[in-house]
């Protein structure tokens, strides 16, 4: 394990071209792939909207999946924890991996809480235009009153510290491409409104040729 | 940043359930999901067996794409380097992608070098059944006359240290579902056996419903 090696390192890593190519994959499954990033509290609804929308665009044949926060916490990132440096690390993950999903001409819903307007812009700068940022507007105190998993009450009675919008910040998005309000419709409208949004921004069509 | 956090952390995630399910992507796909893994010496041929497997399946409609571990390497492993405990994070990482890919009804293949049995090993427990390996053994001598990248040249040098088949090892696999000998056939003979092989594991079809 020499030093030597650790500085040639780089230098030896060629970047492999993708033989098919990102349009014809776009071309062939029918669509764009895109990286769609729902941000909002927990238990705002993110999961919930992007599973419903996964839902539909698989029954219609197009190559799109979930990638929740709390899932790749079981994999990817299980050996990270909740310090500020690991979540940072986990959402540089996550990000990374949407972008080979991507790739792949997926549409990649991430749901993620992902509380600060740098962490989301970090992804957004290395996704490119194929991010589109939805923000799940639920207020905290629709949050709080349901709180199905009872994380919320964990957090106000100190049992949980550092807790999104209890007791650490969460920074509203100002650039998202659309805003979702859940507590005001269905869920089944909230999904037909991203579904509406990702077709205006024409990524459930193929590319020009 | 309290230990409270750091404890309760584990119990507040809920593993959030795939609303389509793998089977259904599957037979949406029209073929299964799986992770191919191509393991073998640098310059053996992983990458280009590995792309013209894809760009065939791809234009059959399929979704497969393919994961180069160098390329990982620019990405999401871009924060490690090579030492033993960095080659086995970044082996992790792979596999927990590739896993991902499956899940989402993708035939992934990885291109790593993955030297180790027991690296191989992990690999195949935590992706389980969906893992196949394919050893693409081209003996040292042939990787090493060919040499494109000059690597074996500054390995035997001393430039590079710990290159694997020259100063680091090389563990052949013992439990390969595949074998392949790019020395004594042309790149679309070896592509075509993976195809075959493939068919033969019934992952080119959907799964019985």
């Amino acid at each position: 394990m020499s030093d030597a090696r650790q500085i040639d390192a780089p230098p030896n890593l060629t970047w492999q071209l993708d033989a098919v190519g990102r349009a014809r994959r776009e071309a062939i499954a029918g669509h764009r792939g895109a990286v769609v990033w729902l941000t909002g509290l927990s238990g705002a609804g993110k999961s919930t909207i992007a599973r419903g929308v996964d839902a539909i665009l698989a029954e219609r044949g197009a190559r799109s999946f979930v990638l929740d926060s709390e899932n790749v916490r079981h994999g990817l990132s299980r050996d990270l924890g909740f310090s500020l440096d690991d979540r940072v690390e986990h959402i540089r993950r996550v990000t990374e991996v949407a972008k080979l999903f991507a790739d792949a001409a997926t549409i990649l819903f991430v749901a993620a809480i992902s509380p600060y307007r740098w962490m989301r812009r970090r992804a957004r700068d290395v996704i490119g235009h194929d991010f589109l940022e939805i923000h799940v507007a639920t207020p905290l105190e629709v949050c709080e009153a349901q709180d199905p998993r009872g994380l919320y009450r964990r957090a106000r009675s100190g049992e949980i510290a550092d807790f999104t919008g209890v007791s650490a910040p969460y920074e509203e998005p100002v650039d998202a491409e659309l805003v979702l309000h859940p507590e005001n419709e269905s869920v089944e409208e909230s999904v037909a409104k991203v579904i509406d949004f990702l077709d205006s921004f024409n990524i459930l069509r193929p590319p020009l040729a």
